[in-house]
């Protein structure tokens, strides 16, 4: 238990068990539930889970299965659970930075480039304070909008607001409407609030902090602001033209929308999958081909040390950039003027692999013990692993097995890569000696 | 044309095209199909790849859609395939070595212990020696069993021996049975020497070599033939063993056997995957997740230098072993006390991700044309990436762009591996100038 705790990487799972635990047990209390005599144990796990690791899967529908009470519960572990991987993710980023700082001075420098906050107070005041002004601001739209556009009555509207601004910003994907957003479809103003608290709740705080700092000066960003951003922009358009390319066939979701609703819908549908959840689109009703692009998208998620899941958007373009560094036969990985080290690139893959193979085993657990198609299947294990929440809509079909699967997929998904990249940063054992070398054939 | 010539990663590649264009020519003709007029382009062109470039795959019945010229053809286009794939391979792995070699000593020392050969022509006669030696074996036990324990009438025994000694060897999977090898699901004498030429022809030349010379000393075999022998063991044992798991539930397709008969269909279908691609099971009853199991299979192939298709045994370890390293905090990468270079590494990375995007465009394409579902499409395409030519059955009902889009995955799962391995291997250039080192947060 001591060594746990002195491990810092450690520390993280250990707070969201604890969150989770205590989300768990607020749930089964009969006055979260509206029926009588509350809810089953793995029902209260599987919706404490997701909510805390911000996912978004349910198994039951949040507006009528549970009460204010419950729902306020569900709120408040998205709040926690938000601003816990927030904050840790950008302790332990500054941490990795201070530890490598004192073998390599140059990585140290290039290091706190991206992030030199002095004190841990500091970091979660800033990160509090940036929480709270996105909050109250997509809260103020998003309450007006309801309530002088759907006439939805003030403390309803009120509610409703709060509840979207805090999933939004967390990147939780919990709705109190039974349709998530699809009652919001052709809405520019109302989805492009939704939109906007997403991608500022998933850059990462990381991204945040230097484009506070130097807004103005996008020559001084951090190597790690400038892939984020570019591989986000990058992200989001892909997912839009996908959408745009395959839906509008005959029986295509967008098949009877207009052009620019058609657009709408394909940006919102790119912009959930890193990694908030919301859909304005029936996604059980979508192509297959949009389903494995999808995939992809909500594998690699969003901006690291966010509220976003996935692998990550600087994880991917390591690796992307290693294999184009590859191909064009160059020694050395760069972006933006800057070179990248081998053990990030090594830690990248591990990350990478590692993530495949959870996803993979849960894939195999899931066709085992259903009858459900691997596309449904398969967008149903990396959402889940991604922290996404969106779903083709077999979560509430699954056996209790398949359920725990997705609740140790989520808490993996969501600790995991952090806890792991974390860790191979900090740990680094050279052998007294050295193997010779020798080239096996390769392809 | 004259650099394209100059450079010999891209000869592999014409010299394949050439043959295919031959062989498209002669399954034109006539006297190739058994009904009136000739075939189609399409079907010839398919055919021609599918039995040059050893997949497998058909879109018409070998037996009754081909006249015995048309099936001799094809299976002269099998063992010109086999036969081109294993010397092309041998010889630009000796090139890679000489070049290397040139610049570090170390590394061409521990390089020509995989293969010393001398000359290319000594490289040509000794596979040519090894080639008839199998094939004649495999030919004779083959045409025996078919004789005296199925009853056919000498000269077919003979043919069929034949047919199936090549196409076992080269890793083809061309069958002259309608149903491949389901008449011979219980029989391990038949099965058992198809299996033992499949696994011969497919674990590479070098280590063929390698083992002719140093068969009783497993201390002094290359790293390479350690870790090709001991990934092939660890694929087989564990393709059977998810088959074992996966298939004997109700409505499996081993549900109605005894356990030996079982066994038997587990382990055959686990060799085939390593890339015969013959099946004495019904792929296409096959559940979900044997299918997933046996994509990911597929897609790691057999040795390099061989007959057998995929990204290779040794280009799947080189990246598992580099996570390995990566989870216990290892600086280097190493296997039976030797070190892998960081190039190979790179290299084995980006040809897994060249692939995997290949085979995710075309499955989009697939996806986008047809109604089949996900398991079977992807299915399909790896299974003509990895030129493994197993197939749940879609392959005769694809529209004309599919087919060709499996024409092309065909073509470059089976030179583009070899050619990108090469060319990567051979390309290095070095910028004159270092940009400062940053690290940029993962996960
Ligand atoms: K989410
Ligand atoms: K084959």
């Amino acid at each position: 238990m001591r060594s746990s705790l002195q491990h810092p990487a450690r520390l993280v799972p250990l707070a969201f068990l604890i969150a989770i635990a205590i989300g768990t047990a607020l749930l089964l209390l009969p006055i979260a539930t509206a029926g009588s005599g509350g809810t089953d144990f793995i029902t209260a796990l599987f919706t404490a889970t997701s909510a805390v690791c911000v996912t978004g899967l349910i198994v039951v529908d949040t507006p009528t299965y549970w009460t204010p009470f419950g729902q306020a519960v569900i709120l408040a572990l998205i709040q926690v659970g938000g601003f816990g991987i927030m904050t840790g993710g950008t302790l332990l980023g500054v941490l990795i930075s201070r530890r490598l700082g004192l073998r390599t001075r140059i990585v140290a420098q290039a290091e706190t480039r991206t992030l030199d906050l002095g004190e841990v107070t500091s970091v979660l005041r800033l990160i509090f304070v940036a929480t709270l002004v996105v909050e109250l601001t997509i809260w103020a739209a998003l309450a007006a909008r309801l309530h002088w556009e759907y006439g939805e009555p003030l403390p309803l509207a009120i509610w409703n607001g709060l509840f979207h601004a805090i999933s939004a910003f967390n990147n939780a994907g919990f709705s109190t409407y039974s349709d998530s957003l699809v009652g919001f479809a052709d809405d520019w103003l109302f989805l492009g609030a939704i939109m906007l608290a997403v991608i500022v709740g998933g850059i990462g705080f990381p991204v945040l902090a230097d484009l506070r700092r130097r807004l103005l000066h996008p020559s001084k960003w951090s190597v790690h602001t400038k892939i984020t951003l570019l591989g986000t922009g990058a992200l989001i358009v892909t997912g839009t033209l996908a959408v745009l390319f395959y839906e509008p066939v005959a029986d295509g979701t967008l098949n009877p929308l207009t052009f620019p609703e058609r657009l709408l819908e394909a940006l919102f549908h790119s912009v959930m999958t890193r990694t908030a959840g919301f859909n304005a689109i029936d996604v059980g009703a979508l192509r297959s081909e949009t389903l494995v692009v999808t995939d992809v998208l909500m594998f690699i998620g969003g901006g690291s040390a966010g509220t976003a899941g996935g692998i990550k958007v600087s994880t991917a373009l390591v690796l992307i950039l290693a294999v184009w560094a590859e191909i064009r036969g160059e020694a050395d990985v760069t972006a933006f003027h800057r070179r990248f080290s081998r053990d990030v690139q090594r830690q990248a893959l591990t990350l990478i692999v590692l993530a495949m193979i959870a996803i993979a085993l849960a894939t195999l657990h899931l066709l085992s013990v259903t009858t459900f198609s691997l596309e449904r299947v398969l967008f149903e294990t990396v959402s889940a692993f991604a922290t996404v929440g969106l779903s083709t809509g077999i979560t509430g079909d699954l056996p209790p097995s398949a359920e725990l699967t997705l609740v140790a997929l989520m808490f993996v998904g969501r600790v995991g890569t952090i806890t792991v990249a974390t860790g191979l940063a900090l740990k680094r054992s050279q052998r007294p000696y050295r193997y010779p070398e020798e080239r096996p054939i390769v392809g």
